[in-house]
């Protein structure tokens, strides 16, 4: 059983330390599916059969350059078991009925969603420049998406508790449209007719910017107020 | 660069899950150097080029079998690179010198020392059954050593502050002397005179239990006392 391979973390995010340190061609030799983002917040990834896509802050969907430098992303081998064809539910429900599935909230898994969605809401950045800014100010860059009847792809991982601020705690899924013309980091979304599967992580491996001195820099001692930020930009609950 | 191979959380021994879910052998296959612990806190492991030791309750040295169960541990592979020799300095003092090297609280590393210790002080845990105890419980069997003017090797890691529940953040050490006759986890020293070698690590990979029930079915969703437990049962400081 492999790792969920995780590029940065997310004080990484909070702190502002937003600089691409992995390319995706890199990213991607740890697996051929995953999320992210890139540089500065340079929109919304999403990785499938080893193709890594970028979300815009346009809503375009651009084929991502091997060398384009990601800030933050997670990344797997796919090797997904069937779970369960699902017509008209919530995103909110299907995701309790996973955890009911894989009966723990104390495993890193995978989910892949592929089928008609009745309607998803996403969101994408703009990319910042440097010195970047917090969170929230990139949180005011965003735009907000939304599509009735879209065939395409959710594809995310559920992180326990105990890595908030290493990771994004519970649920975290990007959506691509099969037509390449949709998508971004999910907020909602209601699903149609939509074949689920499950993907057990044997736990994470975390791998940090090695050569990058506002990283070597940087105070990340203070965690009392991460978690809130984090919750607050991140939660599609 | 390899990364800090962790079998196992600290929120893990927080919450009573102690029971052996990797084996001695199966955790040097990641590396041949670490510490850990073994099931129900049965006493203090240092491994060592590829042979694993224990400090039992009672102060004795005992080479591990292969079987034996661990329940938790970081290994990895030694690639240690020179640093100083350091003579008449406390455990403290030479912390604070290997972090102004390094240059950063942000990355994971490995720190080896060998030679001639003035004082080391040490505890090891007896091995708790199950139900397992909490971590205060299991402070109250545990002993504690000192050795005076004592020849052996100090191996531990350094784990960023946002790790904290996930691993020990800070300083983790364990102590071993060449005689095989003392060792556990390090409370405090004064060097005499010894070498250091650091080892700059990519990240961090988590091993969970996969195959645990109790584990599966643990609520390890209220993270609220985990840092102030750990903290009072782990800290060296």
């Amino acid at each position: 059983m492999k790792p969920l391979v995780q590029f940065g973390t997310m004080q990484m995010l909070v702190e502002r330390l937003l600089d691409g340190f992995v390319s995706a061609k890199e990213m991607l030799e740890s697996g051929n599916t995953g999320i992210g983002t890139g540089a500065g917040v340079d929109g919304e990834l999403i990785m499938l059969d080893g193709v890594a896509y970028q979300v815009d802050v346009q809503g375009h969907v651009n084929r991502v350059a091997d060398d384009f430098p990601i800030a933050f992303g997670d990344v797997h081998q796919a090797d997904f078991k069937p779970f369960k064809h699902f017509e008209n539910i919530t995103l909110e429900d299907l995701s309790k009925e996973i955890l009911k599935e894989v009966g723990t909230k104390n495993y890193f898994f995978a989910v892949k969603m592929t089928g008609e969605f009745a309607a998803v809401e996403t969101r994408a950045a703009a990319k910042s420049e440097k010195p970047y800014p917090g969170l929230g100010a990139i949180a005011k860059t965003q735009r907000i998406f939304d599509r009735n009847d879209v065939k395409g792809t959710m594809v995310g991982y559920f992180t326990p508790h105990v890595y908030e601020g290493v990771g994004v705690a519970g649920f975290h899924q990007h959506f691509l449209s099969d037509e390449l013309d949709f998508g971004g980091h999910v907020l909602g979304a209601t699903l149609k007719s939509v074949d689920v599967e499950l993907q057990l992580l044997s736990g994470l491996t975390i791998n940090l910017p090695m050569d990058n001195e506002d990283y070597k820099n940087a105070d990340l001692t203070d965690l009392s107020t991460l978690n809130d930020v984090i919750h607050a930009a991140e939660s599609a609950d």
